[in-house]
């Protein structure tokens, strides 16, 4: 086997085609072009397991399966498209695209601020070409990194996208590879980064053959979605390449700056160089090589350093890393809602350590975890850390999908863009809350299975038991559901949702703007509690300039002493401030320090 | 709870004795006391779980169970006595103990040549105190620490050890708790360390009752012994604590050096702060506060540096670690054998890197295990890795059990010796090698549930069929497959034995005397490869002397050109000389080297 086979088909131009795939269970793999015309070509067995040929008078658009054992055929794992969804024949794709921005080169992690958005419920239409339309407006509002929710092909026409089944294939409803290159295109040409969410932890449960073709999963550990991928038993090497090739598909076929790993903590591997090691190395391998900006981000929820510490530190080398603990401390205070994940927050000393270190578990007793959790993140830099105040999954996983608008007044919703604006972390925003959508982001899906469908009821409803939610689970398989989730931007041109608009506009420019604001350095910071007042005080300097946050957690006024070096310091904003829909100034323009 | 809870019944002396147990999936805990005066005692439990109670007009002898929710009782997970064996009573233990060595505090790693020993088939009388009355003999032989396989209480009386299901109970049949403190102090007394082997990845098939407890276990990960150890999962705190405990109760009250932690890729956690780098931080802590020599040494199947790299580089800091590599490479050499994991071995370049760097395997395809394995472990000073020609697993492990004396001629022994207590590693000895013993060491075991009995026979059946060995398997569960490993050490007085024995004890003694040959630094040794004369030369410095050693890997005999210093060079050993049984010396007194 040559180390470098990539288990990809690959259109090569003038009617041939390299087909390859990894079948090392199977006796004989058989490529069965369905059309335009129809034939069988048998392919050529490696001592890896990997089956291929070059087959000619194949043209971007036929269709094709895989048939194995000369008994039963299926998709191709590492499908470019699926035009006629997860169950259907896979079709040969061209990687060709213009590019119109070509000499993109992506922009420093320390300047992304993330806008995370599901393409089918962004839009009207659904659609990478709905997205496309609106690039300009996100430019506008002023982020930096379009975050786009997982988009590999999953059964029927809504889905979050966690349940795709061909991690190669971008869904057909969204409008397949070509769209979404046009969209990353568009991305770039606004000055935007385009990020793609991937899910390396498991596939969906319907439409997936990959077991069909060889070990891909391992009963030896079992996740929330069953058998793990399996990432370190026998054949993992080639279950790592499959994902490896898959990262670097998006970051170099379709230029993504950046992706955003799903719970990696579903990633169960014990080997000494772990699949997440390999892949970041893969990774910085190609940044090198492009010269581009290119970064790896994760989610994880073992509040665990090491995964964005380097590989010789024993760290995975990723990136950065969401972290939870600022959402839920931040939640917790703005809501008081203290079932489930939240019972382990609801103090200022929370937010307090949030911004001062990251994890706010980093060894402590977990109520709801039954367990210590955690390792101090101390050593991580502020560009390290992803901080939202709303995603998907926050939003999402509530009983009714509600957003932090329909949960706290106004006035809580500037203190939270503030609080994740201003911190000295890479903030994201969830699409709509720029403008106090009120739209309910709930779970939905399509599948067609309807034993599946039942399990997947089942399953909501306990995953709320810890919570506690009054009323009834909404069905995850209703189109009302879906719909429901349907943004209407429109929104940000009226009273209120105007000012809020304006007010995240402002944010933005600030932390662009002040240098202090701009620099994730939590070693240029100080954070002081005023416990009684509920008040958290950031100072935060830099060489030209040094800016005071004050976050005030509580809708009575309270009157602190703040200690502050001495001269003029001037307000830069009040989001009290009328103008910005609050209920009246409450700092003076200028203030004396002596 | 207080942080400091020991779930272990402590007698204080004076007919009191602390009762604790973890029960937190239980209502209701009482102590039953079943003699001398029977009773029951309540329990009060705390937030953690722990059930706790002084009793009064306790005595050591008394035997008890813990009775839970009122229904059913068990003996104690923690006890430190099964005077009737897995499924009968605990009884209250006294700490006390008079230490005749009192001032000894170990010695360092770097000094280490272990004697790995099977209490039951060491001696005709398979006790502690048979193997007490030999170790003088073994401290003459020059070893200078005993590695006592499991001693942890097992079914029956006939195991190597590793089914025990009470990690604080030393088996009744060897001894019990007196008996191992009497041969721990006569250790001692030699000037030898003692090493115990504790199994934290998994517990025995019978007599097991911890579940009844607590949530010990997890079905989230599967080990060949079916559900793992909770270590990562909700109560996992406790679960920690338990083990922890263990290995301090084995450091500080019977006073071992060392613990060998087996099997440690059998511990399967994920948590941010693993299990391994707490339980290495609280020997590490015991280690500062008692200014005594005591480490920990893994056995760890993932060829991965950072068992024993510092937990700032990722590590679990654990002292030294086995490398089985080495021994398969040598084994290879030896036998030619091809089978299971010898497949993957062969090569003169295989024990070259062995000696260079430790793992042989650090990241290359391994057939064996159908992937690649290992990272380097270039990084490793040679006291943190421990190697052997034979060992319990690698003879046990073999159909019939063969020593490498069935397999390989004299010489070949005389070799095997060479590399492995010449080598800048920690060398480990099985018991009686160092004599030639001939006695097979096969898997037994005397259990007492007959489908159990058919389980293992099985198991043990499926394990060989990777190796293809010709042969009926034997049975695990007769008396006569334990008889057989009954060793003979008077046949040291005989020839060929004699001879052999002279010969080790003339390596041990070059080992300690030589100053070149003591250090354990890869970094002053230079190992050249005679691939056509299947000759490997180490070429080893010290500040005040050098040395050459050449392994000679073929019957017949080779001629090479040694690249060595310029000098006079003495010949100190020769294994082919007459006098340790060989066929002839085949080199000079001295070289002279220009």
């Amino acid at each position: 086997m040559a180390s470098e086979t990539i288990p990809v088909a690959r259109y090569e131009g003038n009617g041939k085609c390299r087909f390859c795939v990894w079948a090392p269970i199977r006796n004989a793999v058989e490529l069965h072009i369905v059309s335009a015309q129809e034939r069988f070509i048998t392919l050529d067995r490696d001592d890896r397991g990997y089956y291929s040929a070059t087959a000619t008078d194949v043209h971007p658009g036929d269709l094709y399966f895989y048939r194995l054992d000369r008994e039963e055929e299926f998709p191709d794992p590492a499908s470019r498209f699926q035009p006629q969804g997860v169950h259907g024949p896979s079709q040969v794709m061209s990687s060709e695209y213009a590019w119109k921005n070509d000499a993109w080169r992506g922009i420093p992690l320390k300047e992304y601020i993330l806008y995370e958005l599901h393409v089918g419920s962004f839009t009207p239409e659904g659609t990478f070409d709905g997205v496309e339309k609106r690039v300009a407006e996100l430019r506008d509002l002023g982020v930096t990194a379009l975050e786009i929710m997982p988009v590999a092909q999953f059964p029927g026409e809504r889905n979050w996208g966690y349940d795709g089944v061909y991690p190669f294939a971008v869904q057909n409803s969204y409008g397949g590879p070509e769209g979404l290159k046009r969209l990353v295109d568009a991305c770039h040409g606004a000055g935007l980064a385009a990020v793609l969410d991937v899910v390396y932890n498991h596939l969906g449960p319907e439409g997936s053959y990959l077991s069909k073709f060889g070990p891909y999963f391992t009963s030896r550990y079992h996740t929330p979605w069953g058998d793990a991928v399996n990432f370190d038993g026998p054949y993992s090497d080639e279950v790592r390449r499959y994902f490896i090739q898959n990262a670097l598909y998006w970051l170099e076929e379709f230029r993504f700056d950046a992706l955003r790993l799903d719970a990696i903590h579903g990633i169960l591997d014990f080997s000494a160089k772990p699949f997440l090691e390999e892949l970041s190395s893969a990774v910085h391998d190609l940044r090198e090589r492009t010269n581009r900006h290119i970064y790896l981000i994760a989610e994880c929820d073992r509040n665990d350093s090491r995964v964005t510490l380097p590989g010789a530190c024993g760290g995975y080398g990723i990136d950065a890393q969401w972290n939870d603990d600022f959402h839920h401390a931040l939640h917790v205070l703005l809501t008081s809602e203290n079932q489930g994940y939240y019972a382990d927050f609801g103090s200022l000393t929370h937010m307090a350590k949030a911004y001062r270190e990251g994890f706010v578990y980093s060894g402590q007793y977990s109520i709801f975890r039954q367990r210590s959790h955690g390792i101090p993140s101390t050593m991580l830099t502020g560009e390290q850390l992803v901080v939202c105040s709303q995603n998907h999954d926050q939003v999402g996983n509530r009983l009714l999908g509600d957003r932090l608008t329909s949960l706290v007044p106004e006035d809580a919703l500037r203190l939270a863009a503030g609080a994740v604006i201003l911190s000295p972390f890479i903030p994201l925003l969830f699409m709509g809350e720029e403008y106090g959508e009120k739209a309910p982001f709930q779970y939905f899906v399509s599948h067609s299975d309807p034993d599946l469908v039942r399990a997947v009821r089942e399953g909501r409803k306990m995953e709320f038991e810890a919570f506690r939610w009054q009323g009834e689970c909404p069905d995850p398989q209703s189109q009302a559901i879906f719909q429901t989730a349907q943004l209407t931007p429109s929104l940000k041109e009226a009273a209120p949702h105007d000012k809020m608009y304006a007010y995240y506009r402002k944010l933005i420019d600030l932390r662009k703007t002040v240098q202090s604001l701009a620099d994730l350095d939590k070693e240029s910071m100080e954070v002081t509690e005023y416990e009684a007042q509920n008040v958290l005080v950031l100072r935060r300097w830099a060489l030209d300039d040094e800016v005071i946050e004050i976050l005030h957690f509580s809708a009575s006024s309270s009157s602190i002493t703040l200690q502050i070096p001495s001269g003029t310091w001037n307000t830069i904003l009040d989001s009290g401030d009328p103008v910005w829909g609050g209920h009246g100034i409450s700092l003076d323009d200028e203030f004396i320090s002596r």
